[in-house]
């Protein structure tokens, strides 16, 4: 099967919506939540237990794996999902947030960015040619165009790097081959891969309408929407999809990159989302916090030093099928790779139920009471950056 | 059922011989090889792959669990089988051998060992009736007494910590309360505990003699041998072996403790040994060293990045039935824990498969065959401190 997409059912109180995504790897229900597999891996799991959790798609970085082995190596060995052993949907970024982020960035202009590793100090560019190139060669389902993520507040800045960001949008559309719209047999399907544009526009609801326009007249299969998970605070984050998303073709998926916790599937389905990734729910279980109904569980906390009890009742996550809070906390104090393990599938088994909930919700049409009864009972940790109010937040980015 | 230990066969060539050891949590069939739980985990695996390899018997750390999270801890979550989800046989050491190579020694007399924690510093004292107090809170199906496992070439020494290790071993016998032996129905079996007896005496001949008729003079349910895991040649175990073994009752089960490599199994199984524990097929996965039927393969050299065949051909491993050595190759250069889980399985998975191979070949009457023909293409990488001939060693040992 080609790539394509299905819409099922729209909430009538809400951007909600319920559908389908083909691919030549398998179906992948909407809304979705993508483990993130940053090194074709994802962290403390395998292949099989994502399979066992209901994974429909995972996330991997271009970045990194250019890195580490190479895009030649994974061509090699038949991309990347024999390569890593799923054989379900993956999707790819460009590398464009890593780049901005992670890597020693030297420079920057319409041609592509110019960086260096953060492995070796190496130098290398990335153009929207190069980063298609790459991505063809890993072979992901679903891959993205080249986007520069700036810093959100910097109006002037943020209207030349859209510039960029769209030229670029262009450009790897044209040197994309990998088709990915028309029908074709099972065996050729499999090479079939679908390029999804990126909007960006910072902080500013006009860049944002201009981006969703300029990007959505492209005509991809699906838009992702980059640059809102900075540290921004959640309410302008929400204002930035209330702009963007009607923009956006209804029969196309929407994925916000990067996005998001429990809090943030609610809110963002139901401003009209489709597919998530995020690091956080892998990345807090290998630091012992772990998602339970009313917010974040610190397993590290002496007070479970002896509590027999699983870290949520009811729960039927491997994790609390087998071990109490007690066992989990020694594993996670002692430094236990298999504490690491057990956290790791709890929270991904959290947020993968967590989305089959939302999408059965929607289908049922009771998803606002659900987000309600949720976001009543759910204590949210606040981020850092988002604790401050928006005008400090403001304030404090200011160049 | 309750403590046990039946023999079945015995090697018409060789002291080698297989059994069943019976305990509260099953049987264990012999000669058997223990995977290493120090921390009341396997290092990198699940129980639920523990037994999907095959695994009928782990050895814990009563030194480490001492230290965190204690025996009361375990206690109160119902012993160390609830506490860590394993419902097959554990032995415990004594922590005898980690308080005198790990811990900060502080003093040693008849009373027992003063040591420093090597986590925080604090002061502790084990004596015999602490460690079996602290072994019975554990509730293990075997456990071990206080031994003190000295420089094995001082042999003024060794006559000294011999009579304590003898002396302790007398005050370990007459603390036990958890009886081990009368049969009685399966509920309160759940916790029976056997006592094994060590013998010590470091790299001489009479010594061990000594200690092996002393020790075996207490009438214990089985027997352990240790100090001889320290780095001293092949040969001189073997020698101890064979001075040790045969002073030892046939009908009780006999434990080498912390040795050993695949070669070991063979050499130690032909002198009679019954049971084995060992860190090293988990502890050189993780450093990517992978067991393979010529000898040990590096997964870390360059010569795999490319390589799309798996650790081991005909191998049913997790590891190798899913993944090639480049990817395996790629996890471990990436620091992924994916990489150090399926390399220990991969690893724990030799070990077991290698050890029903031997039970195989000894109730075939094909051991002295299979022992040739694996020795025959097996390279041996030698210890760094059995690199060194017996004199160089004996010399750099001597005080």
């Amino acid at each position: 099967m080609a790539f394509g997409f299905e819409l099922l059912k729209k909430d009538p109180h809400s951007r909600a919506r319920v559908g389908v995504i083909y691919t030549p790897h398998g179906q992948i229900p909407t809304p979705v939540f993508a483990p993130v597999g940053t090194q074709a891996t994802v962290k403390a799991v395998s292949p099989q237990e994502l399979q066992e959790l209901g994974t429909s798609l995972i996330l991997a970085n271009t970045y990194h794996l250019y890195l580490r082995p190479g895009p030649d190596a994974i061509a090699d060995l038949g991309g990347l999902h024999s390569f890593m052993g799923w054989d379900g949907p993956i999707m790819t970024d460009s590398g464009g947030f890593q780049v901005f982020s992670l890597a020693h960035l030297r420079a920057v202009d319409m041609t592509g960015v110019t960086f260096r590793s953060h492995l070796d100090g190496s130098e290398h560019l990335f153009t929207p040619e190069k980063v298609i190139e790459i991505q063809e060669k890993l072979g992901a389902d679903i891959i993205l165009c080249l986007d520069e993520c700036p810093e959100p507040l910097d109006y002037d800045y943020n209207v030349q790097a859209l510039e960029r960001t769209h030229h670029w949008a262009e450009r790897c559309q044209a040197a994309h081959t990998r088709r990915d719209q028309a029908l074709r047999p099972v065996s050729e399907a499999a090479s079939g891969q679908a390029l999804f544009g990126i909007v960006q526009g910072g902080a500013f609801a006009d860049l944002r309408r201009k981006s969703a326009e300029f990007i959505a007249s492209l005509d991809f299969p699906g838009y992702a929407i980059g640059g809102l998970s900075v540290g921004e605070p959640k309410e302008l984050m929400h204002e930035m999809l209330e702009v963007t998303v009607p923009l956006l073709p209804e029969d196309k998926p929407r994925h916000l990159l990067g996005i998001g916790s429990p809090e943030d599937l609610f809110e963002c389905v139901a401003r009209g989302i489709d597919i998530f990734d995020c690091v956080l729910p892998t990345r807090i279980a290998r630091n012992g916090a772990l998602f339970i109904r009313t917010g974040r569980l610190n397993i590290r906390n002496a007070r479970y030093a002896n509590d027999a009890a699983p870290i949520e009742e009811g729960c039927d996550c491997y994790a609390c099928r087998h071990f109490s809070r007690a066992y989990l906390r020694h594993l996670i104090m002692a430094k236990e790779i298999l504490g690491l393990r057990v956290a790791t599938l709890h929270n991904l088994h959290f947020m993968l139920n967590l989305m089959r909930k939302i999408r059965e919700a929607i289908l049922a049409g009771t998803f606002s009471a659900l987000r309600k009864e949720f976001l009543a009972n759910y204590e949210i940790v606040p981020h850092e950056a988002r604790q401050r109010n928006r005008e400090t937040w403001l304030k404090s980015l200011k160049r």
